[in-house]
């Protein structure tokens, strides 16, 4: 007993499994909707986290390149199975929403909270400015690379009404995956750069691959310890049952819509990204907690770049395969949120520190951003 | 006699109280609109100047916390009076765009007169990165936070052009009160801050306190040196002047528009801004010639921020409870015009350096926009 | 034979020089266009190359002052030529393109492969971060001037749209003379202060001038080294060629439009300012290559400003005088690809180093809008 109270205060993610059992006899017996929306909600959290970890630790157990390899793919593998779920259902809206509110979740709630639960703690947390700097150049170079199909889309509209209706659009999709292709291979350049060992030192080659906001690790210190056949048992086992609740999440989707009066944008913006990232979210605040800001903004920034440049044009593939081509096309208001969670990124880095009022500023635009986007219609 | 002319020397702007007397005999003579409008605008500038004053010099004689308070709170007293008078008229376009007005005619007026009047006398001037660094934080999160309803309306008229009718645009309503909410949640968050005194060392958190951008001070040494009843006196006073001539301005503002042919708009963004602002510009540009650059700056976007933070919100409360509910809806030539303000002051401040050719540019983007701003139907 | 090959080993660009009898014979043989267009093209590059040279060369024998004010003026003197031709030609929508076209390919394209090539060869470059940020900040001056017109049309239709019809547009047409009048006085601000010698020390006059992002020179050591009457001799021929083809690339530009299924805009955006610059942008490269980073973003910034600040403004007083005017109004599109190209440009300079990985995505990005820029209708 005592042993199992020590285990929990440890991992105290493990706890949330028990919403696993209670969401199959949900399913079995039909209770509400929302009622299972939220045991999947909840089962999916710990599942998240034990993928990350198992990832983790088999990246330790390989080569520095494989290793920052199966990290930078399987770092949002939840992510990626919720998404490609919803594509099969159809669920495009939501789709594109959860790409940008996984970002600006990333940016602004994340970023936010861990300043201020650092900063109080902590007074003002420094951090590098160099990698902070570099990293939200490739950051921009994402988000204006997705602007880019929205914003022809909208001059297109703007200027031949009648000839697109006919053309079904297709320019669009043309240029969708031309964006999708183009990051893909600025994404593997990313990785072979972060991999490349510099010289004969291969020490140094690890030490920089761990720098790479496209092939992030914790440190080992922070990293948990198991064999590589309990890594790869608890990874199996995690991605199974993350497909499964996956597809539970989705089949309630629209009835949860329907039943609480939100939009499939406000539910794939604001709530998907939150429980495909919770995990990830607390490593985040934890590491601000330890002053460890460095690996704080690493955490939210390297995981927005991941979704830029990996999960959002694989999506653009992986639903024209499913028969539901989605386009990279982004309404105004997600512009704006996303142009704006970089643009603090930016002068946040710039600076290379952080105030608990500065992390305030943020949450405060997230609260802003997500009241707006509850009432949008 | 020469008396007089030294102590004329020394406060120029004396001389414009003048204006108060012929104000009142062309009020009571039935004089033009148009010329009563300039006589009460020359008259607000001295007493605008004295209420900042009395301000300082009463923070002074209190504590840091409440001193810096008061700062905050009656720096922008001349502004406010004037704002909500036309907001009790019912002239709401006016008023926001006063806002507008305000923060890029400090950003951009203001400190492209500094930096050409500084440089052309010392060179190059420099100032603090760190502090510039941090107030650009600050401005950026306050004007994405301005945007977010207008381009929630833009998104929402795109949407559903008929429900909009109906709904009377009450989300944006909504929206804006929001914003409003969290706005001055941040500047009371803000205020906190500057105010707390650092570990046990009462001076350095007076010290602190005067490096915050919510509510500067200038040093002593450039403060007015009046005893605390003389403060009170001239502060009421001020206020009193500022109240009647506020009323007398708004009065007649439909008359000089109709008479001078000249927009509401462009009224309330160019003209309405000067006259509330002007003593505070001519610190800035003293400060400059003084070559306290760091001090300048400060002016400038500390007053941005005030009127961002404090005066925005404040005015959608009090146009709540006036009966004439006005909502945080900029156009998309305001929202550039706050871009590209702001983007200069970042780019200005990361560099920590100003020169002459860099004002000049400064001034030479204002004077393109008041131009448009006077096209502007 | 020997002496050729060497010649032609440090002068590769004299080879194309025999595209100008190819071209003439096809002029009068009557050719298809589209080969008419493309030996028109080859045979301006070295042209356009010898205008430079000489151009420096001249600048080179005079005081630094008409040296400045020279490169200032005939550095862009091919694009200037072939500009004004189409503008007489009526074609302002190739015109306006190729200004934007210009801006960004200097920007993206050539500070992106000189990234590629010299991170390659050299690892991370470091360059000078003081001048990149001078630069950076008039670049969004000058595109916030550009974007000013173009917004302010915008809005004019949201508000009025029949009284707009009625008044032919003038107000947009007002401001964009407004805006050059503005920009082209910066201009010659900017000019002035590069040319003042500082203090008494005329070598430092002369070293603060080759500072100046306005009237850049290179080293003494990059440069020919012709005599004063060969380099004018050098001068007249190359401009009397570039007007001449100029001309013959305008005349069929129509026929290769048709021919090709190419738009006016993206022979504007992409083609045109290939053909005009591609000498400058083999300079720039080759200063990475040879790890002059300084040098090669003060080329690619330096054109662009001269762009922006000068040819832009000049254009719309020509076409006023030529009676086809030309307002500065550019469409959603070229703006977001203005504002990536700076920001991008921002983001690297205030990083100070340069990789193979940024240059790769800045050529990324340009791919992909000249992909948008070909599908655009």
């Amino acid at each position: 007993m005592k042993r199992l109270r020590k285990f929990l205060a440890k991992n105290p993610l493990f706890v949330l499994l028990l919403a696993l059992p209670v969401t199959l006899a949900a399913q079995v017996l039909g209770w509400p909707p929302v009622t299972v929306f939220v045991l999947t909600a909840i089962g999916i959290i710990p599942l998240a986290s034990y993928i990350g970890k198992a990832t983790e630790d088999l990246a330790a157990h390989t080569n520095p390149r494989i290793g920052g390899l199966l990290n930078a793919t399987l770092g949002n593998a939840a992510e990626l199975i919720i998404t490609i779920t919803a594509v099969q259902a159809g669920l495009l809206e939501l789709v594109k929403a959860s790409i940008t509110g996984s970002i600006i979740g990333n940016l602004l709630l994340v970023l936010g909270f861990s300043m201020v639960v650092g900063g109080v703690r902590h007074g003002p947390q420094k951090f590098s400015k160099t990698n902070a700097g570099r990293n939200a150049t490739l950051l921009v170079l994402a988000v204006i690379a997705l602007a880019i199909p929205s914003v022809f889309s909208a001059s297109m509209v703007g200027r031949t009404p009648t000839s697109l209706a006919e053309a079904g659009n297709s320019p669009a999709e043309a240029l969708s995956l031309g964006v999708a292709v183009v990051m893909l291979a600025l994404y593997a350049l990313g990785l072979f750069d972060a991999s490349r060992p510099q010289g004969t030192d291969a020490v140094r080659g690890a030490a920089k691959e761990q720098d790479s906001p496209l092939s992030y690790t914790l440190p080992k210190s922070e990293a948990p310890h198991w064999t590589l056949p309990q890594a790869i048992a608890i990874l199996a086992l995690s991605t199974i049952g993350v497909v499964w609740l996956s597809e539970s999440l989705v089949h309630v989707a629209e009835a949860v819509i329907t039943g609480l009066g939100i939009s499939e944008f406000f539910l794939g913006i604001i709530l998907v990204p939150l429980i495909g990232n919770v995990a990830e979210h607390l490593v985040a605040v934890q590491m601000a907690l330890k002053n460890k800001m460095d690996l704080s903004t690493e955490i939210a920034v390297s995981s927005s770049l991941q979704i830029a440049l990996f999960v959002a044009p694989l999506l653009v593939f992986i639903s024209l395969l499913l028969g539901h081509p989605m386009q990279l096309i982004f309404n105004q208001f997600e512009l704006l949120a996303l142009l704006a969670a970089i643009v603090i990124t930016i002068l946040v880095s710039n600076d290379g520190e952080s105030t608990w009022l500065e992390g305030a500023a943020l949450l405060g635009i997230y609260l802003i951003l997500g009241l707006a986007f509850f009432m949008l219609p």
